[in-house]
């Protein structure tokens, strides 16, 4: 068997990588296993952060931003602020395919999801409309802040046959204002692939994240030869200096990346579950702490050890 | 009095750069002057591309596309598919004091426009709506193909205190579907600036000059050691040829550049009026034509001599 190799963003993605994994092993292209695995997380309504179960905008309106890139052709298609469509990352797949009208946002993305068939539904479920609703009783509602939603699931997958796709999706800041958008949908911020060098996807908070390109940035490095690993290093630590001098802070970030020889890596400034599968290997657990001297501390957890961890410190970190 | 610096794309920016200009002597601030010069581009009616007087979608509908980048900072704000609002680069600039919510699309950009106080008015002119219904009776609606929209308005500005600042503004594809966005909105893609560095901005299919966040490129190479001019040609010569390899085709593509000395540069596969104001030389309309062994001839011309070329050309080049 050919080598493949797959690398996505948080604890959530661990099911969906499993689900592409196999896909991959019956040589399956890049494309459909990144879509097949963020459909998959899309589709659990426990996921707070994206598709179905998603926590919705300050109006109570559940709004979801996607991307989708061919790794051979450069080919983008991407979505934001759609609404009522069950899987988000399928219709960015879709508007890949044009020459123009790649990228559609608000009302005018979800009436092409309709006409061209994708499944609709209601995407506020009942627990996150309780959120929804707790929020706005604890807070007087001039006072609402978007918490650091960081829960973008991204991917970016090497095929047998030596293509590569990316993907992201997300339902953005909890509270967020209607029509906010983050780095997610942007080329080469959220995400960036060349099936010649590697790939990169990014999670946190996209306003700081889109400042740096930082996508593009990493998979440009591992063009001059780097790891994907130094390039991780290298971007997040130097940007996130810059940041902290130029407008005094930065919000979290979270970076993963892989080279078309299947190697990864993954920098961030927070705690950061995410998850690897390799031909060789299976899929695994991991978990990244923020870097000292640029370098970042990586090691393999079970999913005992995750859930454990988790509930030690009083916090989800899905 | 110190120096400063200001380019902008295409003939229909010389007025507001000149306008710029006067503020650029009086000290004014790079965010302001570069305010100044996109208002006063969106404000007139007959240039078909930016603010009152863009054509519309397929629906008839003006949706326009902006952002603003401030080079000290790296803020940024952007607002995609922004109805009835004259000055989108205006409510992209207030977006950017934002730490969350700087990127706005759709009916959501639209209202926090109005919250916030911005001037509102029905965009489509009669002259508008004229072409958008000539067009749709002389192509049957299935077949409606968005023309090569080449005409964003970006401009960069270098001020007398050495702050740069950037910003960009559109109504896009004529005939485009509604919500579809293009570059000019996208960090990286439309537009980039560092004051430490440089700035640069895009115009033409913004579906193709996503795929290579062509303006963060070229203030990467910059930052190198690059002049404007170099980092514009090695950035748009590289990137067309590897597109092309890849998909096959590119679109049209104009790429501006300005460094924290005030050197500028550009390059462009297409025909490509621009215009250049310095604290010296005054304002100046040039003429950029695709460069041949990756070097983009430009000269200098008048604007008699550019009105005459469109004539003998038959053609509108604003």
């Amino acid at each position: 068997m050919n080598t493949w190799a797959a690398i996505s963003t948080w604890r959530m993605s661990y099911d969906g990588l499993q689900a592409a994994s196999q896909q991959l092993n019956d040589r399956v292209s890049a494309g459909d296993a990144v879509e097949k695995l963020i459909n998959t997380v899309e589709d659990y309504p426990l996921y707070k952060s994206v598709g179905y179960g998603g926590l919705p905008n300050e109006e109570g309106v559940v709004q979801v931003d996607a991307a989708f890139m061919d790794g051979d052709t450069l080919a983008q298609g991407a979505v934001a602020a759609l609404e009522n469509v069950k899987h988000a990352v399928s219709v960015a797949r879709r508007l890949s395919q044009n020459k123009t009208n790649s990228f559609l946002v608000g009302p005018g993305a979800t009436k092409f999801a309709m006409q061209a068939g994708f499944e609709m539904t209601n995407m506020l479920t009942t627990a996150a409309k309780a959120s929804w609703q707790d929020r706005r009783k604890s807070t007087p509602n001039i006072d609402l802040k978007p918490y650091d939603g960081h829960d973008t699931v991204g991917a970016i997958i090497l095929d047998q046959a030596g293509s590569m796709a990316a993907a992201t999706s997300t339902s953005g800041l909890f509270m967020k204002k209607s029509g906010r958008t983050g780095d997610s949908p942007l080329s080469g911020s959220g995400f960036y692939v060349d099936s010649e060098i590697g790939g990169a996807a990014a999670t946190g908070l996209g306003e700081d994240i889109m400042k740096g390109c930082l996508s593009y940035e990493i998979v440009r490095q591992m063009a001059e030869g780097k790891s994907p690993q130094a390039a991780c290093d290298a971007t997040l630590y130097h940007f996130i200096a810059k940041l902290k001098k130029r407008s005094g802070q930065t919000g979290a970030i979270s970076l993963i990346a892989l080279n078309k020889q299947g190697a990864w890596g993954v920098a961030t400034n927070v705690e950061f579950p995410f998850c690897v599968a390799t031909a060789e290997g299976g899929a695994q657990i991991y978990f990244a702490q923020p870097g000292q001297a640029g370098v970042t501390p990586i090691k393999a957890v079970s999913s005992a050890w995750f859930d454990e961890y988790e509930k030690q410190n009083g916090i989800s970190l899905d």
